[in-house]
């Protein structure tokens, strides 16, 4: 699991020093505002564009460049906060919205930079106190299929084993 | 503020202790469970009683007793995640539902257990994404409200300097 | 308490004869309607006018009547489920929604037609199950503000003693 | 497009003089007001009835009347804001409250009456700031599958060729 | 139906025995809480356990514990408040939050426990007022399914008769 | 009111020309994205600044720079819809959403650029439908609320006579 963190730190900084984060963030162009978010997408999706992301680019081109440039390459990049701490609460806040399918892309996000399984399923539990129950139960069963996919995928490697 | 971290994990961790956490869960009794709640708002909140579950024990002792047993005694004491994240994912939760006034309370026991100012405004800038600008302006605005009632008592201090 | 079931119910037949409920619903005027939600907030308000609704008479007249013929009128005034359990839903909806102060104006209803408080604190302690814990703690305030200004006003009547 | 508008308003113009709008608004009786609504449900659904509505009047004819007499008949049928407009304030309603199909069927009535693809997603795009940016992902999502099931439809029609 | 009735009060009758309620309710321990949540569940759901319930118990056995130990035998075994009028204030609950997959599993259990279609009906109509025609049409499409899916069920068992 | 229309489509566009959005999109810098935010909020609030976006600066300078530079730059000064049009548009979601305050400063902007009270009405009262009673009544209050105002307001002035 350090492993991911390590290569998602290294995408980050890489795409940083690329974007041109040194400079002042207002002379910064869209350009490379599109460009911070794509490589926070690839650091927090094992380098892979994210499916749904891709899809929106056809008929929804503006909300696509939103979800890049502002979403994933404005908020998401920002420092103060690392990336596991933001993952989690972000984890929370779809979850206590009612938002299981965007929490479970999140979730997977958050396994992939190093979040265990563990802390994911303290985050929805607790989310039983802001949202109720319906709400957190909801996002134990997303988190459980997620888990599942992934446990499917892995040994369907070869020399996969599921741990 | 470390000093903080340090009070609140040595108060949690005798807590825990007196309402004999390393029994089995199942045999726990709700007043083993209601001290342990107490025990944790007594660390977020800086050894001071909760006002508003005070005066809601009148009324409704069973509401009351609900919070502090389960959602505090059950939920907030949970291992497996630290207490700065699960705070941090808390805030996140209320802003996102839209409930500032929770966040509120939520985010200065943040403070207490030394959550740094900035890593609270990022979680909150970060619920844009999940739930929209009206819901993370208000809890812009109850933070400000708080960290300026911070100041002012501090300031009332015999001595106290604001930061 | 017996003598308020009594009496709105005595209100709402009476009410019933007037606006000819006997006849086709179909064949109802909006005049008929608008009687019938009359006669309804009259038997749940201790025969007084609702005065956020009479305000809304004025910049927002059809508002106003969509809440009276609707709301009141064709809602409000079903038969095959009792008024108690209906308030009682209501309330349960309105806190888990977040608006306390609608919950508290039914939650007045309730009590003007024979819900007992502990019938009301029940409902709103079960809203920590499908709402969390900030709606049902909300609910639970505003229904104490509401107990405390019906002690005041009873204390204030020639003769009046608190229960 | 602009066939679509005239035939609308024709339609409406026609119902309205059927249904006695003329006539004092308190004088109308439901039998009228479903009128208006079934005549608003089929100038916005290009003449057939909405298979949703159809199905409800089985199992809840008092909820399908409210549909139709009150939401349709007396909110739909509104003067004082053009069709458009209405229909558009609708969807993004329907889209920041998480109500994505609902959402799909507004978005079909809009595009119905002449509100152009563009618009919509203006709206839905929009909508990532009161709402946050799954709600406008989800009804993006909705809207795309609207938009292919009608050209789909479309091309199944003899002589049907895809805009 | 009266025998469901009977049935379920003596199921929580007898439980409640068992689980020393009689006892001071802070000196009971979770494992008490336990076995009168099964036996609440029991009584809601004709004898069996909740599906979803059980599937929760291996990856989320603490949300499971909560859910049994809190909802179920803290919450719903409360007394006074008749079990009815607690599922039908759940049933507007779940519906204007937007939840019917909820709505229709305390839909089934107050089905069970004596509530008539009829009821739920009513409540699921005046959602309508608090939360709008999208959650009431929603829980009215879950009811439908619920329903459907009962007679079914009937159908298939040996001599048994749809109502 | 149509003074007020001309004005503010000239000052977007003479803000337009200045920002340089003839350029591609993506070369856009952010300082460009503010100016244009900037003059959005210019237009829509009579030439002044938005009191709540200039005290977030202090605090929280990037929460206050994606409203400037995302919601008003890159959402509010979009092509393809009117100003108009995505003004109710908005009206209607953050009073469906519960969000009544900034409903308020939305229906203002509305008012400044020639929308009539008479459509804010409209756009109200078609929220029953889609997000329930309490939430349109809300907001039907924060409108007379803003109306007040806005006549105390015009009659203060020298010479001034309310319409």
């Amino acid at each position: 699991m350090g492993f991911h963190i390590h290569t998602s730190c290294r995408g980050i900084a890489v795409a940083l020093l690329f974007a041109g984060f040194s400079t002042a963030a207002s002379s910064q162009t869209t350009q490379e505002r599109l460009q911070r978010g794509e490589a926070v997408i690839k650091s927090l999706n094992k380098g892979a564009p994210q499916p749904a992301l891709e899809r929106m680019r056809q008929e929804f081109p503006f909300l696509a460049e939103a979800t890049e440039a502002y979403a994933l390459g404005d908020v998401w990049s920002r420092p103060n906060l690392d990336n596991r701490t933001r993952q989690l609460a972000a984890v929370a806040a779809f979850a206590a919205m009612g938002e299981p399918a965007f929490m479970k892309i999140h979730a997977g996000y958050a396994l992939n930079i190093g979040v265990s399984e563990d802390e994911l399923k303290e985050v929805i539990y607790m989310v039983t106190v802001p949202a109720g129950f319906p709400r957190a139960i909801a996002a134990s069963q997303a988190l459980s299929q997620l888990l599942a996919e992934r446990r499917a995928a892995l040994s369907q490697q070869p020399g996969g084993t599921p741990p």
